[in-house]
């Protein structure tokens, strides 16, 4: 390391540095992610099928598994570089705290509106959609922070957006709501009246909070029923974790810009997209056999999808109206307890991730929200950054990592995902505070009566 | 211009570009700004005498003006290193959007946690608090904003935090609550019976929301009551503005590597701290007959200091236990209407810009806050952040200024200080979607009643 310049706090790569292309890690997998399937027929989905859903360019994107680097378009880049590219910050501070010799990397993605990762998709979405000439789109939010980055993607293209917000999220964070009709959208809690499957899934559960998959089916009822409307995703599918290797490719250009090698990479995990975007270049150096990392997934122990769940086809959605796909799952139904705040409460896993983790080229652990939230605490207090619930998972495991580094003396690198920001999370940080905040860990008997619902497939 | 790059979205200083000193502009200015007075005796305060309710080394830095640069201790330079350099964006979105010759930047200091620039005074002034050996301090915060960003620096220091906040936006902000809460701090709403002086206000004003001036009495009787304790404050003051010099600092080193002269340069004014910081080095220019610019201060109109105000002696606070300053001034019983919601609400304005706007070096205009939030939002869509409503002042003059400029082709440089994000702020914001914000602007009847609050100095 001796030819290069003392590392700075926050590591930012000059414009002319930021990625032209994404990558598709695909293009690198020997055993490549299983295809989508008709829900109907069992068939793989054609080009053709998706295209009633998804916008054509996004489609081609979704099914391939060829091309390693994808062309940013222009229009893209340009908005990516207001506020792009994001700093890889070296936590000095918290390495002296921890007295820990580790080295200690995160990759901040925070510094946008959306607060998240989430906005390197959406405009590129956004992007398609508007290209093809579409009116707009409709999409599901959770925590609310994809929900956000679209809505501020079409104001900037001018698009329409519909947006399907789980009821629990809509109630606990009115001011998400209010963020998103600031860019323009129109947004819904979910289950709602205005769907078909939100009225059979409100008949069959009155009451409920809501989920994700829920929220899934009555976006896509509505894309597909509204003339010059397209339903987007925000995480799972292939074509996000595309538009989300922006993140590793930034992370690895940094690193190797200062000739740093992590030994650890680190990255909360719900549908994947950040973690897939994050860990995608690293792997396909592992899979090309070029180097070789640790490479490790955090779930909460409410929703642990890779380390309780079943590698299986499911739907991708609750009402049962998307394809099927081939991940870990803790099946179609699940829904995570109401106590859990933690985000990352999707069901299934990133098919590219699923079978990643299959081939033994990542590995994964869950941890109780209550720890989570008093890792994001310590790690505020430090780093000044107050972290989005989801991306604390990752701040957990990196913090454990470091003090077990500072017993045994190892000087390993650790980099992690620092997806958000948890400014709207302040309900969830005041029940931490008042002590008001439990664990829930899902029975043995719960998944089994869950798995009972996957779909059997040849 | 043509020896210079081309010029990024956003420009970012290498760490090795930041500053390493403050620029304190009143040892450039012939025309000091007037020395603060004891409140009983109308005589100048001693550092003995501001020593018992600030910190030894803020006092001296509030009493200098004679040194130009006073060293940034290397403790705040790396605490400045985990969020600064703050970039300044070239509003290239912006400018296509608006179809204006005029080129626009912003200097965005939201890019922390605490949402603001405020961070940048707080971590000097716990700094200094702790050099000093003392437990803890106190302050007052009315956003919001500076109570998080102090929360913060203690946080980092092991400092205790006791927040007073103004008790209007303690109700409409909870979860500003919760993140101050976050870093450690306890926060009372003002007027509270914790003090001799809350319990005085709640008994004269039952019912009332509270206001800056009496939340400060309450915030400077704790510090003076408890030993271990002193009081800090997050504008108005002289040692504020330097302190956040470096705002300005960084800009105009930004400008310079680009070979960029600005035209213009706009800040939203409350207490000034962020104006006060952002021109502090182009005043000094101008002071030293170097360079010419037109300064803008935004206030509401809403609480016009220095459009509507007198330039005289006043109360820093409510309970008048506050030194007296030479600012302008809208008296210190002035409350600004309840539904004010766009910040900036402070009676006085700092004594420093008030003697630079008295000698014609600055002007000031005001704005309502209705057109304030369409600004905002106007912004938003294009540029995606989700400006403060204080931020959104100086907006809301910049975007008019780019549109006059459409219209008569001057391609005039026009900067502005986008001082902090507005997440906290959905309240306002809603009830600016759903119609339901109106504009007070003070009668002159009222300004005449509270300028009879005056005291009388010779």
């Amino acid at each position: 390391m001796s030819n290069h310049p003392e590392i700075p706090y926050k590591i930012y790569l000059e414009e002319s540095e930021m990625p032209k292309a994404w990558y598709n890690v695909r293009a690198d997998m020997k055993n490549k992610p299983a295809p989508l399937l008709n829900p109907a027929t069992h068939q793989p989905m054609s080009a053709e099928d998706l295209s009633a859903v998804f916008c054509k360019e996004l489609v081609d994107q979704e099914l391939d598994n060829d091309n390693a680097y994808i062309a940013i378009p222009q229009e893209i880049r340009d908005f990516y570089k207001m506020y792009r590219p994001s700093p890889l910050v070296r936590a000095y501070c918290l390495e002296k705290r921890l007295q820990t010799p580790a080295k200690i990397y995160y990759k901040f993605e925070g510094n946008n509106t959306s607060g998240s990762h989430k906005l390197n998709s959406a405009i590129a979405q956004a992007y398609y959609a508007k290209s093809q000439g579409l009116k707009g789109v409709t999409t599901e939010t959770g925590a609310g922070q994809w929900g956000t980055a679209l809505s501020m993607a079409c104001s900037y293209f001018e698009l329409d957006c519909k947006v399907y917000m789980v009821k629990v999220s809509y109630e606990q964070k009115p001011f998400r709501r209010e963020v998103m009709r600031t860019y323009g959208a129109s947004v819904t809690p979910s289950p709602s009246e205005t769907t078909e499957v939100g009225k059979r899934i409100l008949a069959a559960h009155p009451g409920t909070g809501g989920s994700l998959g829920c929220a899934i089916s009555e976006a896509v009822e509505t894309a597909v029923s509204t003339p010059g409307y397209r339903y987007v995703l925000g995480s799972v599918l292939n074509q996000v974790l595309l538009h989300q290797s922006v993140i590793g490719l930034e992370t690895k250009a940094a690193l190797d810009k200062y000739g740093i090698k992590p030994d650890m990479i680190i990255g909360c995990a719900g549908g994947g997209s950040n973690l897939g975007g994050l860990i995608s270049p690293f792997v396909g150096e592992m899979l090309r056999g070029e180097a070789s990392y640790d490479i490790v997934a955090v779930e909460p122990a409410s929703c642990p999808s890779f380390t309780r769940g079943k590698f299986a086809y499911d739907y991708c959605d609750t009402g049962m109206v998307c394809p099927l796909a081939k991940m870990y799952t803790l099946g179609s139904n699940f829904i995570p307890a109401p106590n859990h705040a933690g985000g990352l409460r999707y069901h299934g896993m990133s098919p590219v991730l699923s079978q990643l983790y299959h081939d033994g080229l990542m590995r994964a652990v869950s941890v109780p929200q209550t720890e989570v939230f008093a890792a994001a605490e310590e790690f505020a207090r430090v780093e000044g950054i107050l972290p989005a619930p989801e991306s604390s998972h990752a701040i957990k495991v990196a913090l454990d990592e470091a003090k077990r580094c500072k017993e045994t003396g190892e000087e390993k690198t650790i980099v992690f995902g620092l997806t958000g920001t948890g400014y709207f999370d302040m309900y969830a940080y005041e029940k931490f505070h008042d002590g008001l905040m439990s664990d829930y860990i899902p029975t043995d008997e719960e998944l089994q009566a869950s798995f009972a619902t996957l779909p059997q497939v040849d």
